[in-house]
């Protein structure tokens, strides 16, 4: 990358451009670990504590609020998934607000009434916090949220990228890309019929990963939240990450036909739109079956299901996918952004 | 306050107007703690691992670099400032970036690397971060950072402000609002000699709270880093909690004579401007020269001073200040804010 150059807004998009903005500049810069596997939170071993999971988020969404959700509630359960797929239990989050002026009091109250619901809901205390207001610059006042978490690992967990193996099965517990296209179908102003059930899956996850290590422990190989990019890029990180091909069968793959409708209208691929409330896990092939019949007893994840396969160790690895129509296709880290702030 | 009103610039001053945010609009409507008693950071008692102190602020200071500092180091120190007057040792923090597009890739490396050294500086490692970009609105593009920070609790810490006797010694560790002055000058575009020797007090003071702690134990009953607001604020904030008034002497009050020349060239009252390296501790009166010769050694606290005593119990709690020249006068809760966005 230019890096005498200027942020775009694809630096934040989760792809490609984001990879090499915090492998290339952020990383080096502040002197601190080898990106190329990056999780989405930091183990640290405490000494007379013990090991504590940490991580951080900030969220920017536009529109604040949008069918399934808000700010509020994105930022509490995005934080609570972050733990989540580290195999953690997460234990308490922070929450910083940074208002513009001309910010409506009214529409805080919502989403912070919001955050604290979501927060009781999953058991997770939101125990300090910090407001911030800075100066107006556009039309409308906005919000930025930050959201820290701990949790502490679950004794039984042994997740992370060194774990996949060649024939393990990864399956992903629901339909794809509600929360992205629920957020652009309301910023597009799309009030047609169709849109009418289309609401984000923004949900805390943590019941459905402590629940897979509860009962398969170490044959949980690897965990994450497609979030920002998307399948495509959670699984164009796995491929890069372990050295792997994967294979993956698109009739396999769970779609909600409302936001696969709206995706082909707006022109988005589904595979790289955003999810809030869903999780990829990487099991052993032996305990897939029952892995999914697990997750789909909770009804965050009725529609779980094993969508492809570790591959080989392969000096190019690519992600691919077998289309309903019999073809292939490789999956690619997107390069910059689909959307534009949806999370 | 006008609840169904909009936020003004003033509720981020860290004043009253603050105070009233967060306890009639933020903790309401999230389901939280009483606000009267807020502390900068939370203990959260985690079973079988025991207590740690968890806190969050978030930086938007305006400009980016100033004498002594930038957003970087600011954020850094800051983190490990909330935990260190908790009397906590400081263990990791978590780095967090919202970049406006157009953002220079140049600034953000300069900002990171001093972030990264400051980190190194103070032996607390950033172990975990994340980064998204927004569209920019204003004529140049800004950044915020949140740091989030974990620490451990000193064995022998018993701060609070429950702990605060009538006779206790309030002592400062140095000048007061260079931090503040320096932002401003630079903002006004001062370049007259004067303020050639303004910089910053940007610093980590985790080693001179954990020297207190370490050699006055339980003697050392509250400590405060006096940032938004400043001294003001931060005693305000004292007798209210503690509903006993506070008598402090303004000779007694380290003053950097550039600083104080700058605040009344500019029209601030240098007791409410931001510190960014200073700690504000209550001491049994006992220990209190013992504790000033202490902090004096270390050439961040090398002005110290007691400056004051806590009074007695007041059904209308009250800081006076003993002018120079022998009048009273009382110190109150900045409003609003003196200074916008200086930290």
């Amino acid at each position: 990358m230019n890096q005498s150059g200027k942020i775009l807004l694809a630096h934040g998009g989760g792809g490609q451009l984001t990879n090499e903005l915090i492998s290339q500049v952020i990383l080096p810069a502040i002197g601190g670990q080898d990106a190329s596997s990056l999780e989405d939170a930091a183990t640290i071993e405490i000494p007379d504590v013990g090991k504590i999971i940490f991580t951080t988020d900030s969220y920017t969404v536009e529109p604040i609020e949008f069918p399934g959700g808000d700010i509020g509630k994105l930022s509490v359960c995005g934080t609570i998934n972050d733990l989540a797929v580290c195999g953690a239990r997460p234990i308490v989050i922070s929450l910083a607000l940074v208002l513009e002026e001309g910010f409506e009091i009214g529409l805080l109250k919502r989403i912070l009434t919001s955050a604290g619901k979501s927060s009781k809901k999953a058991g997770v205390s939101i125990v300090t916090g910090d407001t911030k207001v800075i100066e107006r610059h556009g039309d409308t006042a906005g919000i930025t949220v930050n959201t820290a978490g701990i949790g502490l690992p679950l004794r039984q967990a042994r997740v992370g990228f060194d774990r996949n193996e060649t024939g393990d099965a990864i399956i992903i517990s629901g339909p794809i890309g509600q929360h992205g296209m629920a957020v652009m179908a309301q910023r597009e102003g799309l009030k047609i019929d169709i849109t009418g059930s289309l609401i984000s899956d923004c949900a805390a996850i943590h019941n459905l990963t402590m629940k897979l290590i509860e009962s398969f422990g170490a044959k949980v190989k690897w965990m994450r939240d497609p979030t920002r990019g998307g399948l495509s890029a959670t699984l164009a990180e796995l491929a890069a990450a372990t050295g792997r091909s994967i294979e993956i069968r698109e009739s396999e793959i769970p779609i909600d036909p409302t936001a696969l409708a709206v995706a082909e209208m707006l022109g988005f691929d589904l595979l790289s739109v955003a999810n809030e409330g869903k999780v990829v896990a990487v099991v052993s092939a032996d305990v897939a079956d029952e892995a999914v019949k697990l997750l789909r007893k909770d009804s965050l994840a009725s529609k779980a299901n094993v969508i492809g396969e570790i591959g080989k160790v392969d000096d190019f690895p690519l992600v691919e996918l077998l289309t309903r129509s019999g073809g292939k296709r490789i999956i690619q880290m997107p390069y910059g952004q689909d959307l534009p702030r949806i999370c």
